[in-house]
This record gives structure tokens, sequence and C-alpha cells, in this order.
């Protein structure tokens, strides 16, 4: 049947893992700096580390559809939580990983976790790696997460990431760099909000080295209250390739958003195209819903929601 | 009958001057370092600065539709040039001006040119400013052109910032710094062609402080041989205002272009857009054009052209 888990964690757990958790297959459950539950699937196997925090899951080539669950959940109020992931998932495989945290801080310290996630990703192999991250509790302490995701991809590999920071995130950077092998293929999507006077920066680096390959890369953000968003997204062309960058964002309150993109063609083969806008909420879509009825608040929320859909 | 020039003088501002330059009207061409001829109009008064090299320009407040030549020639190897210019418009003004530098370097030691340009725009007026960078000789010695254009912009008034280089110069950092007041509007269109082992880098800072300012920059690019291009082109919205930036480039051979835009909102109403391609040159045209009869060194040069008009 499992560990049994208590309220907090499950309520936490609803919201990083939007596929649901169940202590089935491959999973690993980190609670205040320490696995809780855990377990292994015929083709997939976590090792926990030997040297530092952190795991080590093996994805081998026989896996199709499969999904690896390991969320962490955070209830402990000054905590600091350092953990380092390291996938290797084998040629062919096809694999989908649901990551996350939660930040539960009902104290007046900080908490904080950063997880160190790196993937091999082997040649052919298709992985999709879900991360959302949120933070909740009554405390004044802030909730910290600070992210750090290396992906190396073998030819022909596909990757999709797909990030979100829900909400309560006091404090965020994101540290993402991709490696890209021929023939690779890299989609993100990457959501983002912010209130109050949380601060967000996101820092990707892509670099495609392989013939052929390319990287579509799509970045929704809403910014209210007092927040500061700040975006450097960075794409790079060492061969023939391909690359879209998208980033779009809503201003509100008195938000501020800075979008720092980088395109950077370095082979005459090498494509790249950036794209961003930022600007307040679109009027008439605010206009419309409140003749049907809504409020401004609840027109805002349907608006934003969509955004980020 | 004004100053007689010579061959070279004249070859050089055919190149720079697309209006014609003419000793007619307010003029004034600085060469190797110092004023060869100047003349003053009703309107417009050209005063030689005491303190440093360079010159004051008087726009008054009646001028309309008139024309300001003050091109630059440099014929000297080894000659480093550094001018600054001021000029002063009046409310309500309406004028062009016509700068621009090109260097004619036939020895092997560095000529250089780097012009200091403050516009002090006053209400309503309305000012084009037009600049074409061009170098050209037999000698080894490098040609640099490092522009510094700072534009300051009072209420209502409106500046069109029309920039070239040509071919020639071997290496360029070109720095803009425009600040806009309430209801001012910027038009750039900056365009720019390297070869051989040429580098050129364009930062330009835009600060929408005036409610209801606005800025549309056009940056197009074709970067040949082993040549670098760096665009670093910067919104800033501190107001109600709205802004594009659009940078497209064409790499050709074994050149690296490397585009950063920033697009920064700091106020809720604050609508800013930015849009980067850089890519090859385009096969189908390139194609339909050789169908034509030309050969394929013929059709680039009709896409690049096209391209950058």
């Amino acid at each position: 049947m499992g560990k049994q888990l208590d309220r907090i964690i499950e309520k936490v757990l609803e919201q990083i893992d939007g596929a649901g958790f169940r202590q089935k297959g491959a999973f690993n459950l980190r609670y205040n700096g320490t696995a809780l539950c855990h377990g292994d699937s015929e083709h997939i196997k976590i090792k926990k580390k030997t040297d530092k925090q952190g795991i080590d899951i093996y994805i081998d080539a026989e896996t199709k559809g499969e999904q690896v669950h390991i969320p962490v959940v955070v209830n402990a109020t000054g905590m600091k939580d350092e953990v380092y992931n390291d996938f290797f998932v084998a040629d062919g495989a096809e694999v989908t990983i649901i990551a996350g945290c939660g930040i539960h801080n009902s104290g007046c310290n900080e908490s904080r976790h950063d997880g160190i996630h790196t993937f091999h990703v082997g040649r052919g192999a298709n992985v999709r790696y879900e991360e959302k991250h949120y933070g909740e509790g009554e405390g004044t302490g802030a909730r910290v997460l600070n992210p750090v995701t290396k992906i190396i991809l073998d030819e022909g590999a596909v990757f999709t990431l797909d990030t979100a920071q829900i909400k309560g995130v006091d404090s965020t950077v994101r540290t993402t760099d991709v490696i890209m092998g021929a023939d690779a293929k890299l989609y993100v999507v990457e959501k983002l909000m912010t209130h109050d006077s949380q601060t967000a920066e996101s820092d990707m680096e892509v670099q495609m080295n392989g013939e052929g390959s390319s990287a579509q890369i799509v970045s929704r953000s809403v910014a209210k209250g007092a927040s500061v968003q700040t975006f450097h997204p960075k794409a790079v062309g060492n061969a023939r390739c391909h690359a879209h960058i998208q980033c779009d964002s809503i201003i509100m309150d008195k938000a501020e958003v800075c979008s720092i993109p980088e395109i950077n063609a370095r082979h005459l083969d090498a494509a790249i195209i950036h794209e961003a806008a930022i600007g307040r909420i679109n009027d008439e879509q605010l206009i419309k819903l409140r003749t049907l009825g809504m409020t401004e608040e609840e027109a805002e929320g349907v608006i934003i929601e969509n955004f980020l859909e």
C-alpha cells in the first residue's frame, strides 16, 4: 500500500504533480531532505548517491511510455536542501519524468531547494520532463527555488522541457544549459507567474553543435504586484540548425519584466529567429468578458489562465 | 564658388553624401582634422568649438525643410580624429542633417575617426539625421569609425536616425543613447555590411521616459567573409509608451552574427516588441534570379541590395 503521507504532503503533491503521484512503478519522494519512499520498475532503476545528496536514475533502452515521478516537498522553515539528480537515458528509450518542488513554509526563516538535474540522453531517445514549482504557507519565511538543468542530447534525441512556476515562489534563479548533437530536437515551454515582491530570473543557453539540430523555445509569463522578472535565453548555432525563441509577458500593477534574448549564428546554415513581446493585459478581451458578467478580477483570471495554457 | 576640392575628397563625398554635397547654405567639411570650408544660412549657424575639436550647430525655430551637410573625410594614414559636434535644435524647427565619414587610407597605419554627436531637440521639432560610413584605399592600415550619438528629445519631438555602413570599415563600435520626453517619436533605420575580417558592434539604448513616447527601430545587416557583427539594442519603457525593434541579418561565407536585444518594461502601460532573425540568403530568390540569367554573384548582389534598401 506504500507509505502513509500526511495532509500537507498530499496537498503539495496535488499542486506539483498534475499526472497524479502514486507509489507505483519508478518513483522517489523527497521530503525535508531525505527520501520518504521510493520504488523501481522493470526498466527504470533509482539509486541513492553515496557521495552527495541525490539520486541516479537509470532508464533502459526497453522503456516505452513509462512515467517516473520524483517530487520534492519541503515543509520545514529554515531548511536549505541541495540535491543532485542524474538521469541516464539509454538509446531509444521513451520516458516521461515528472519532477517538481513544493515548499510549505509556515515559519519565519527562508526555505530553499536547489535541484541540480543532469540528463544524459542517448541516441534517438525521447524524454519529456515536467517540472512544477510551487510555494505556500502562512509563514513570513521566503520560499526559494534555484533549479539547475543540464541536458546533453545525443544524435537524434528529442527532449521536451515543460516547466511551470505556479505561484508562491518568492525568489528563483533558473539555469538551463542544453548541448545538442546531430538531428537532436529540443522543445521548451516555460510558464512563470510572479506576484507581490517576488523575483524570477531565467537563464537558458542552448548550444546547437550537431548538424540538423533544432530548438523551439516558448516562454510565457505574467508579472503581478511589484514583482520583477528577467529572461535571458541564448541560442548559439554552431552547425546547420534552426531555432525559434518566443517570449511573451503580461505586466500588471507595478511589475517589471526584462527580456534579453541572445541569438548567435556562427555557421552559414544556422537560422535563428527570436520574438519577444511585453505588454499589459488585452483590453478588448477584458471588456468582452466583463460584458459577459464577469468582475474585472474574474476576467483577468480567465485571460491569464488562457495565456499560460 | 567655394573651395576647390581634390579628386579623392570628391569621390569620398559621393559615397557618404547621397543628397549631394555643395558649398551652399549651412555646411562644414572636415578634412584630416580641420574644417576645409564652412558656411551658415539665415536660420542655421555653425560655430567652431573653442575648448575642443568640433562644432556647435544652432538651428533656429524658423528652420523649415533645410539641409545641413557636415561630412568628414580622412585621407591620412595613422590619423586619429576625435570630434565633438553639438546640435541645438529650437522648438518647432524642421531640419535634415547629413553627416557621414569616409576614410581613404592608402598607408599602413590605422586611420580613425570618432564623432561624438549630441542632439538637443526642442519641443515639436522634427529632425532627420543621415550618417553614412565608408572606407577605401589600397593601404593595409585599418579604417576605424567609432561614432557616439546622444539624442535628447523634448516633448513631441520627432527624430529619424538613418545610418548606413556601406563598406570598407574594418572596425566599428557604434554607441547610440536616446532619452525621450512625452509624445516624442523615434525612428531608427540601421544598415550595416561587413566583409573580410571586419568587426562591427552596435549598442543602442532608448529610454522612453515620457508619456506617449514611441520608438521604432529597424536594423538590417549583411555579414560576409569572416566578419563578426554584434547588436545590442535596448529599449526601456518607464512610462506609457510603445516600441518595436526588428533586427534581420544575412550571414554568408564564414561570418558570425550575434543579436542581443533587451526589452525592459517598467510601467504597466509600456508595450515593447522585439523580433530578430539571422539566416542565410534566400535560396528561392537566388534560384529565381539565376534562372533569369544572372551569375550567382550577381544574384546575391541584387538580393543583398534589396534587403538593405
